[in-house]
């Protein structure tokens, strides 16, 4: 538990619908007069920034493990300089995609070392921070696609297996970290989602005795 | 051994010397008909370029962390993109700074995380790629500092009980590395340093069966 604040991510693949929860979200949070920070990974920092577009903006083949590293590297950044000023002020921070991520992306998708040693290497950027909760929104990777519309990054347009093993990367995850992961049917309603979204974070509040409702 | 090329590698503080002993010595291996490729660490390509620009020369404070993991992804994209391509061509390879680099200045000089873990990590970025030999240029960074003339960068600008930890790293690495790590007095002549160069790459050629002479 981290000591001031709460940490709280979202993570899933493409178009599960992540960026529309975090909204609602940090609303509902707003409402039960909480001090939040939204933020993502990876490149919510200004030197994130010069890091996503060598990343995935560019059109070159990048090694995975040079694309593996810059994660990491925006991922200390933006730890270091974002997240832990925050929670130390005491807010709630809710962060698009971090360490799970990785393990999902590069260990499961593109693996070229062990789940743990990702694991271990993002403990390292994070200075050994982890969320207090973790949203993830699990979808079938061929109804997540037929969501998808306008300009895809690289990512996005890389084939179904592969979206495929991420997905298996992340059930894996919520598997081996049942206390920190909820696993939430992304297929379902936005409505049916925050449901169950909000029902896990008042129990958090309420363990954490932060909440003033 | 690495197949086909050899792949040397020359360490040392700010100063030490290394560009100058490069020259030379590739100017030895031609002499020898051998094909040479000299390269350095960080930022020996476009995609390094962008990554140096991001660490050495912006005026902000980088976290140690994210300082390391970018070196870490220009070693990855450098190996995969350039060294490991000359080494399968037969070419050597004579490469400014590598994987020691890493341990001497992130692990000793701003340590966050054991020379083990550094250099494991060093590993991943690699694919366990290491070198046939290196030359360690060792200095008194006092002497050193003298040497050093026009615009200095932020290493550099940094103060001498920095560059003596990193000193002590090196010298860790040497003991540990007796095989691999051939320390040089770099207080001598170049003549001197060049000399007892020769000396050792005489031998690893001589053992690798590619002297022709």
């Amino acid at each position: 538990m981290n000591e001031k604040g709460l940490f709280i991510t979202f993570e899933g693949g493409e178009a599960a619908g992540k960026s529309t929860l975090i909204k609602k979200v940090k609303e509902y949070l707003v409402s039960l007069e909480k001090d939040v920070l939204c933020t993502f990974e990876p490149g919510d920092t200004e030197f994130g920034k010069s890091i996503r577009a060598a990343v995935l903006d560019g059109n070159e083949k990048i090694p995975p493990e040079a694309e593996f590293f810059l994660y990491l590297a925006d991922r200390a950044y933006h730890v270091e300089k974002m997240i832990m000023p925050a929670l130390e002020s005491g807010k709630m921070v809710l962060c698009d995609r971090f360490t799970d991520s990785s393990v999902a992306y590069q260990g499961e998708g593109r693996r070229f070392v062990s789940l743990e040693r990702i694991e271990e290497m993002s403990l390292v950027a994070t200075r050994g921070l982890t969320p207090d909760l973790t949203f993830y929104l699990d979808i079938d990777p061929k109804i997540a696609f037929k969501r998808l519309t306008g300009k895809k990054d690289r990512l996005e347009r890389e084939d179904i297996s592969f979206h495929e093993k991420v997905r298996e990367g992340y059930l894996l995850l919520a598997r081996d970290n049942p206390h920190r992961i909820v696993v939430i049917n992304a297929e379902d309603t936005i409505e049916d989602v925050f449901a169950v979204t909000t029902k896990h974070l008042d129990e958090l509040l309420k363990k954490t005795n932060l909440n003033k409702v």
